[in-house]
């Protein structure tokens, strides 16, 4: 895979740019999924007004830190890879709560906090006992992160520049995307993007095929996600479209594992049939920050899709979007790489 | 058990009365213990720039909310009996949290928050890999909590008021304190405590002598706190201190289980030999749930110390202070009661 091969010595091996929420976990039943009127399994953006009145319907709650890029990137330190984030939290209780937790993670975290405005962004995660999560998302300060957030030298410093698809869902981020992606280009470094969610490739399908053929390297998506942006019921023909779009697209599928496409190269890897599901919030971004910390490196598709598969198997096998064992000495038991 | 036989129809069952805390949740091993230079297994008060320093320092956490009469209170509420909780949170994010969970475990909680002055209380507990909790708490808007917090009404119309040692940390509680047991006693109602911490005793010893003979119906502690209370390495010397001083006392032993004196009588129960032990976060509070829920149904001290092991067994199979698992079917299934 040396298409991809990256630079050496970067400052960090990957910046990861995406929307700075804290999680807010319950334990809930779909007939509460009913009641709220929400689609099991996919993320919903909320106003603020229903924040209030869908959080005083939940049972009592916990909080974690979260967001999509974050949670990878955290991922990717615990692998031993330097990570960088850039994200917006207010100067509030909750900001403070994610930036303590994210750079203890040991991930440079710089972006100042907005002083006034929304509060920190928070997501309601509701994980029913089929281990499913669903998500609502107020996005709070997120709405504030702009181009100017965008700190040019962490991503020209950065081999890997991460970018989570909901940023498109906040129009600002939207510009802030573009100005990274065109840094990270200009200084000879990738652009990986996550599609994160059907409902927000529904949202900027457009948007994100212009991306997808003009500025992204690295394709993280999941089998639905990568079917509806390019409106196919065919995996294969998803796959074939893929393959001429970027030099990498990693494709989770859930219990059935991982395929990988890069140029001519196609290599599809299971899934761990001894894994034990608990909740399933973070599955995607742990996968990416275990291929992500495999590309940094130097390994081939295949070693990165299970280190992919080793970091989202720990991740859904307890509530929340962190990983709670070494994520570092669970790839050395496995797979003997560091 | 007839002298405590609670009064019929009271508006609530029981009332907790204490401090308003969240939960911020880490997995610490003895080194960072010994780093941070604090006494496992135990309780210490810090100030907000000791907060500030000490969270500077530990791991990614999670935030829930706790309290030891509040999670007391949650627990009698999940198991079917009416709860109301008094105590002091700030008018900020975490305070919204705190009201917002103990409101949706069923528990009434009017208490005004604090429109300005420190921010809502806050407890770090590291949970060390032996599952035993160290905890650092940081008061906040508990030192506001007074007097003119307890509402009288409610204690009248509680059966019982079940007041937190920790409560003779912040002063202006204490005084809360004498005048709660004042307002139950002359409604006729009964008055519980919780001894809370062996290094709480050593504070507050002779204040705490003067209220177990004075003012306390029915006490709750573990061997430690009891032994620290009368100053014996001897635990049945303890005990026959302790039935003459009290009408009721629960004695809880960790894995040997808990031992009830009530007047001539002594009960011994055992601890469930099964019990799954993960963090022991809230086991004295959920015992004192358990055994406080069996008080309420008019059962018998053997019950009652039964149903106490059952919800702190329950509590102490994850994270966190407040049972996962609906507690009224575990005590119906394992007694057959209600």
């Amino acid at each position: 895979m040396h298409p991809v091969k990256v630079m050496n010595e970067p400052r960090y091996h990957v910046a990861g740019i995406g929307n700075a929420i804290v999680d807010v976990m319950v334990h809930a039943d779909d007939s509460l999924l009913a009641d709220l009127g929400v689609v099991k399994g996919v993320m919903t953006l909320i106003d603020a007004g229903e924040a209030d009145r869908i959080y005083r319907r939940l049972p009592p709650a916990i909080e974690c830190s979260g967001g999509s890029a974050a949670n990878t990137v955290v991922g990717v330190a615990q692998l031993g890879r330097r990570a960088a984030y850039l994200g917006k939290v207010c100067d509030d209780q909750l900001g403070g709560v994610f930036r303590h937790d994210i750079r203890n993670s040991g991930v440079a975290f710089e972006t100042p906090a907005a002083l006034s405005g929304p509060p920190t962004a928070r997501c309601f995660v509701l994980v029913t006992p089929d281990a499913q999560r669903t998500m609502l998302t107020y996005l709070g300060a997120c709405v504030e992160f702009g181009p100017d957030d965008v700190d040019d030298e962490i991503v020209a410093q950065s081999a890997i520049t991460y970018l989570e698809g909901y940023l498109y869902d906040p129009p600002l981020a939207q510009r802030a995307f573009l100005k990274a992606a065109a840094a990270a280009h200009q200084a000879g470094r990738l652009v990986a993007l996550s599609l994160s969610d059907p409902f927000c490739v529904d949202r900027h399908r457009e948007a994100f095929l212009e991306l997808v053929q003009g500025h992204v390297d690295i394709l993280f998506a999941n089998e639905a996600e990568l079917t509806a942006l390019y409106r196919t019921a065919d995996f294969d023909s998803a796959l074939g479209a893929v393959r001429d779009h970027c030099r990498v697209a990693a494709i989770t599928r859930g219990d059935r594992g991982s395929v990988v496409v890069a140029g001519s190269q196609t290599v599809a890897v299971a899934a761990d049939p001894d894994a034990v599901v608990v909740d399933t919030t973070g599955a995607g971004d742990l996968y990416a920050a275990g291929f992500l910390a495999g590309l940094a490196g130097d390994l081939g598709p295949a070693e990165c899709a299970l280190m992919g598969g080793i970091a989202a198997t720990e991740v859904i096998s307890h509530m929340g979007a962190r990983p709670e064992r070494p994520l570092l000495d669970l790839v050395r038991d496995m797979l003997g790489v560091s």
